[in-house]
């Protein structure tokens, strides 16, 4: 409760609340005791149903900061609680929905109609609307998300307000909302000390890693951000620009390279994408936020012809090891399978005769894990390539070794991929994708698949 | 179609849009054609479905910015028919919401419940939804609703649609989304030419006019401004630092007056408030604002102890020509409609004797109008009146002969009103208004009406 | 001294200044007084002292002001007195100076030289360098130097301390510490209100002649800007793009014009260029504006080829009648002369026999004024041709009637000039012009003064 | 050369620079060498004589860019002859100052004051000022005069242009010039970077220990900018808000500790101040920094009562070691030496016993450091005690092991000092300081060194 109490004390709090707060003891009783004992969530759900009241309507501003204040200060029990207490008094009136749907069987009307999506609608979206009143609300509001999100296994009743949730943020965070900011060597420390604790796909070192994804000539760093969290990249993209396709991250990264000059290059890569609201999850950024940026690269940076990712597999090592132990896989030929013995040696990569010796096969089995294979309940099996392949993109090459970081080995044997994304095809290759479960492919891997 | 011919003309627009765009050979011909002919409903229509497609997915900006461009272009007539096709084509389909209401009547089931919620879901939400994916998406569609709300009377099946906009713009104009901005002699022209077109109670009369409303050191002026529309205010308060209530509104815009230091002020005036954008009309700013400019002026300048409007009476004039009329009235005796009739006199209040014959007549009618009559379907007679008052304002003043200009007397006879914001009084007025229809007023106003 | 008083009232003066104050008692008179009487400049010039001094050193930043708002405070006569004090008293020390340079004379050595050199520079360059302190000095010590001008006439004794201001300002205000600033309708009214205030050319007929002049997409507005007079312009230069150079002004204002899409020009007009700063005089920015803004718009429209101006002729007419008047000179014929009585009707310009009859001469007689007149003591007689071509450019077309405003009319007889910039020739031609007096000129022009 | 290579190349560099660099042959080469040999100090020189030509006046930007960006590419051989030129061919011209000279010791008269004035200015600080004009001028030339200090004790010839440089930069860097900015969490990490770069009292051990200096509640951090250097602070200063004046730096630098509300801070404490331009030697910001910090924190928070350093004592340790070698010192007494010889143990300071022997005689000799001791040309031993004491602050407190960094111990055993500013007082120890030779002293501090 601090930004409040300190913010809002003694008679100034009375001449900004006016005398609501007096019918909630819960408050006052904290504003005495200067912090007072654990907020409750039964104190925030009557603070809730002020806020929906007739007179909360005056106050909206301030009862929304009380709740959402009140709730920050909540020990883990009391915020199940109180979710719980949201979930269940201010979801669906069954009874009224149950009569508006009769009512609408009967008697088709558009006053009916809007009646029974009137009665469709839980309580709790406009309590969240009217949360939203505070400022800061929104920011709030996706950290209450995120508690929630660690319940949902435990409390399924959770999943109808976490749905709720899902959709109002997808309306308050639809692309037309956000704008493109370039992430590099001058922006603020607070906003990079979080590119560096959100980048998940290759951890960023320390300060010195960072500058050397920011600040050479022949890198670009891209995020959406939203303008109620100012401060808080929702999703970004670091890009280098090459002369090539690259074919492996080891040398993106490395701190003692010479950059080039943005002019010379003609390759955009995409070389890790993350998203960093975990209380966002289902709004989707990552489309919109590459093919934005692929449009503003190449108006900055006409010669680029080529855009590209440089990514990892997450998948493919479980997939693989699952292969090999199923003697009937269909995947894997005998010899395949003896071949790929040579993985289970600790350090494989670091001996040239096993590395030879895997390279085909292990290339080869890629192409069918993302070509062919598929999960029991249909799909790819690498959620990586559902994200770019679904996006439209194409499945380029296949990169032996491209990742030789331990993170790298373990989860695909070191496995890179590169997608390329070519405007004039996105939308025929996002379409066989979806309707004909057909992967993109360029015409060498596509063979490496068949053989 | 202006921005998007030149914005994305010959290959580059092929390399952007890929080749969806080519199934919609209204826009090929266009291209073409430098402009072509006028764009038809049916063509945007054709978009708009492209748009809510599996292959449109992969392109929302681009075919959403199209959809909005060709709007633009569209005559008034095909505007029409794009409207009605979005009402009829996209509203709800009847008959899967009636089979989703029979299912839950059946059975209450959460699943049930979320099938009929987004059964009774328009399409057109999702449509208008997409069509903020363009840039500027949010700026065209509250355009676009001017346009329906053109249209409204005359095709009243356009409700629904109107409504959906509605019900839309209060998610994305939430209180929490928009900022408070500070109007001065410093903002640009561009929004301060928007100033003197929207004010909507004391005409500008040019810049020198608004210098003077902006410039000196004891005025204000204040907006909020949502994140889509930067650089529109959504509506704007004009604001007064003085030494006391002030009982008309010429002094306050008299060119030549000396400005005071904002030190030595005890009252802001709100002296006009004003809504700038028709195509909001549903969604309520001006309460959020009055409150939140008190709070900030009180921050500013802690030695301000008063709140106050000079507001007009809009209603007043016609409401007493009606009871004037109306000899069973019971709101004026027959003396007062004697003393009134100097009323009809066309320079009446030039004319001392008049003056003072009819000031106590029609200021106790004025103080009954506030506080006894009542419109037929209930509810205040006077618009402004009804938006303070229902705010948690006090009715403080009635000022005879407050505003002397041509319009001022025709609306209401020159009688102007301050009402008075004390935060700590607001919930409890706000609630006994709407809940048992007493206003609020000062024991001065109170007894005038009862006299 | 309103800023100071209102600042530092009371205790927190006492706080911020110290005792030094204490010694200069018109000082705390004024304060306890509340403005007191006028402000003396006997006691700003002990102040100057004060700030000179040993225990000045530690509070120079509030002496500085304490100067610079008293001597805002001052009436003109007092003023007067104190630049003359200024002048007078902290010139240079003649002795020392005549000592010092009779020790150079006697020893050369370089610790002479220096002792030399600060006996030369007068105090009060020190005086200046000090008032800077305060906030806001540079304004302020512009604005003293434009009371100085006004003073120089009368006082001749002033000259030198103007000679030591010019100095300064060209060290303050040189080109590097200057920034380019794109001036349009977002520009904040307080800065555009200056614009109108300072265009010297075309005299701007108000706000909507001045968007005119800045919103429509083929028309540019570029000034200096010195970071201590953040809201003011030091220069400024109007632009238009148009596809042909224009030869006359008329059309450019229209304020019913149709603009025509930036990508499409080929010419860059400059049709005015203002200084705004009259206490800058002898700092030059002309020149360096000028070609910034050719270099900017080439990077931003590439397609631009032609960078020309539309200029007045101002002394024109004036010379003219003196050539007219003089028989024997030698830049009219006795048919030039008799042909150009013409000039003398009042509505010539409406009579097209008159303006046939005269458009040949006129021509002709202007060619020579720019190409071969020169005045008595040297140099181009026109200052507007002195400033272009000055700057390396080219007389590039004579336009007969290109300004048929009265003040054109008065001033040339309507004639515009056309001067261009080509930047592969302007050293060149500047070096031609300062050196050997001969004026770049273009094959069409030089022949017209042949002729 | 990079930077002007990269920017214009080709033909463009023809159109903006004009033929006068046909005549600069080294410049052509290296443009169609790509780089070309080494950059010579001669071909510098001719620019430079290009630059103050008549011709150069029309090119003078990229001639002086041109200058700027050569001499940075060349080695420091070349630099050091390029430095040699500007002094000796572009000084004074001796002969003309003699004669100057000599026409003033005749004859008194303002013009030949001004002529003896103008020969009295060596020709470089024309020079310097016309390199100016390019972007980025001023940057580079405090750069170049970092490399003319490295070379000032091999080349004593050097110091009349050193002398140059320091006039220039002390106009050009003014007070008035300044603007005092925040830095905190939110400042880009660009002039972060320097912040930890640049401390020079205490080391700043890496990003988490800057966030700590910067980002909590109770800490501030202040720097001047000047707008030719927007990304370089000038001079910074460190400060931590508490309760009570400190006696030891660890405590403060604690990553660990708990930062206080500032409202409930008494104390402003300076424990860090930083110079961070080298070539800047000679302009003094930090007089000007401390007090516009004083200003501006007493307006943020009212309760700050008192303004302190927490001081380093650097020349301590040394003048110690001398006095004890001094078995005459003036300053240390017999029992004091014997005392004192603790200090000789390599860990005293963990040894309680040899810290309690040391405390009493080291305080009083520290006292007398500050307050009696001299250097033999005059003045306080103490650089650091120099300016604050110079500044008018007074010697406060002497705090006995208050670093006990590796540094602290063997600078000053550990002592630090508090010296205190306090407005009404500093202009009257300013003038005892320089007029008279005394040091403002607490009471206490005094007496010990009475003792």
């Amino acid at each position: 409760m601090t930004s409040l109490i300190s913010n809002l004390t003694g008679r100034k709090l009375a001449a900004v609340v006016g005398d609501l707060l007096d019918t909630l003891p819960w408050w006052s009783t904290r504003r005495d005791a200067k912090g007072g004992g654990p907020v409750r969530a039964a104190d925030l759900v009557r603070t809730v149903e002020a806020l929906l009241s007739r007179r909360g309507e005056a106050s909206g501003v301030v009862l929304a900061r009380l709740v959402l204040d009140g709730y920050r200060a909540c020990d883990p029990e009391q915020k199940t609680a109180f979710l719980m207490a949201l979930a269940e008094f201010f979801g669906i009136d069954e009874a009224a929905l149950a009569a508006a749907a009769a009512a609408y069987v009967e008697d088709r009307s558009p006053e009916a109609a809007r009646r029974l999506r009137d009665a469709s609608r839980p309580r709790n979206l406009e309590v969240l609307r009217r949360l939203n009143l505070a400022p800061g609300g929104a920011r709030a509001l996706v950290r209450m998300r995120e508690d929630l999100m660690d319940r949902l296994r435990d409390q399924p009743r959770l999943a109808a307000l976490d749905d709720d949730f899902a959709r109002l943020f997808s309306t308050w965070f639809n692309r037309g909302f956000l704008t493109l900011g370039h992430i590099d060597w001058n922006t603020p420390a607070a906003i990079l000390e979080k590119i560096i604790r959100y980048e998940a796909v290759h951890v960023i070192e320390g300060w010195d890693d960072l500058r050397n994804r920011l600040a050479p000539t022949d890198r670009r760093c891209f995020a959406f951000f939203h303008p109620s969290l100012p401060d808080e990249p929702l999703i970004f993209v670091e890009v280098a620009l090459t002369t090539a396709i690259p074919d492996a991250i080891a040398p993106l990264l490395d701190l003692t390279r010479a950059p080039i000059e943005p002019e010379r290059a003609s390759v955009a890569v995409f070389y890790s994408i993350s998203n960093t609201q975990r209380g966002l999850a289902g709004v989707s950024f990552g489309n919109f936020l590459i093919k934005q940026v692929v449009e503003d690269l190449r108006h900055e940076l006409p010669h680029l012809s080529t855009f590209v990712t440089l990514s990892p597999a997450p998948g493919f090592a479980k997939w693989l090891a699952r292969e090999r132990a199923d003697e009937a896989s269909r995947f894997l030929s005998a010899a395949d399978r003896a071949a790929l013995t040579a993985l289970d040696a600790p350090d494989w990569h670091h001996d040239p005769a096993k590395v030879e010796a895997v390279r085909g096969p292990l290339i080869a089995a890629a192409a069918r894990y993302f070509l062919v294979a598929r999960r029991e309940k249909g799909g790819l099996v690498d959620p990586v390539a559902r994200f770019h392949l679904g996006n439209g993109a194409r499945l380029e090459r296949l990169n032996f070794l491209g990742d030789r970081s331990p993170q790298g080995l373990a989860q695909s044997h070191g496995l890179m991929v590169n997608y390329l994304y070519d405007l004039d095809e996105i939308e025929r290759h996002h379409e066989e994708f979806f309707e004909h479960d057909r992967v993109a492919a360029s015409s060498a891997v596509a063979k490496l698949a068949e053989g």
